[in-house]
């Protein structure tokens, strides 16, 4: 669902909710310090039966995200742990294939968990996927006809903004001396695994 | 490394052995029941230090292998089973990405469990990778030149040469009156999980 007009934005951030069942994606765009909803949904796969087709269908859309919005960057979620070895194994799939369509564009991609997603929208890291669309729904002024009822689409959404506001935090001015310093000192502030 | 010319063929097969420190490959074609080795050798990842440019590099190698080769199928060795769940995520994104770079140019994909690949080639499905590596040998009629040391290179020729056996075996005539009794009779000759 394309929500606003794609204006001159100072940034564009994709985020995507990858699964094998359902992938969302929300797409947010910075007017200075301002962000807007510039389209999210989710992407069906669950009706394709074939496993690598559904692989296939995650690059190509990303892909098309990518060629369409040309966003300055990716912000995906990422769960750490699963239920088991071979949810893993699938969820692994899905985030390469997402993952490869962005550098195929050479889209830098950060990847966050679950908990510090709701933590950053909600102030509580614990909270549902329920709460975080509401507040999603407060801070970016969207109405119920604008914010799907799926929740991969929030959650999406959620990474996006998620990033941004990680990514807007003022770099600490005391302490750290060096980069060396600043990156032994803020861990979860280094890209990559 | 290129071992026989790429004369024409009747059917070319790329094994890939996916990690994310090396991945193996391995060049099989076909001149009718005759396999010969036409290239093999180790993608080096380990020393590139940014996870996604790992990614990255797995995409664009396996996208050259499968332009420069033009394999008809590809055959990728996959555990189902790991250590922990995040070297399984690991190792599903190393997969996926191998995985979109064949059908991003439609060339149909294939799995093998290492245990499978192992049975397929030595007799064996307890055999360990220098008794693999020397069955190829053998098979192949590959000096030690031709070779290369790692074991990684010799798993993607491995899983290729299982792709070859079992895609050749004949289709039972008794027993199975339909697709949907074959299937069901033989659960491990269906594609995809």
């Amino acid at each position: 669902m394309n929500i606003s007009p794609l204006k001159s934005f100072d940034r564009i951030i994709l985020g995507i909710d990858p699964g094998t069942n359902f992938m969302g994606y929300g797409i947010l765009g910075l007017e200075g310090k301002k962000p807007h909803t510039i389209a999210l949904g989710v992407i069906h796969l669950h009706k394709i039966p074939d496993h690598y087709m559904r692989l296939n269908r995650i690059y190509e859309r990303v892909l098309g995200l990518v060629e369409q919005y040309l966003p300055d960057e990716m912000a995906i979620e990422a769960p750490f742990f699963g239920k088991n070895v071979q949810s893993m194994l699938k969820l692994g799939r899905a985030q390469g294939v997402a993952m490869a369509a962005a550098l195929a564009r050479e889209v830098p991609i950060t990847e966050y968990e679950p908990r510090k997603i709701k933590m950053a929208i909600t102030g509580n890291g614990a909270a549902s996927k329920e709460q975080v669309k509401e507040m999603l729904k407060r801070i970016l002024s969207l109405s119920d006809q604008q914010m799907p009822g799926e929740l991969d689409a929030s959650d999406a959404l959620a990474v996006a903004l998620c990033h941004f506001y990680e990514s807007s935090k003022p770099i600490p001015s005391t302490g750290s001396k060096s980069w060396k310093d600043f990156i032994a000192k803020n861990p979860d502030r280094v890209k990559g695994l």
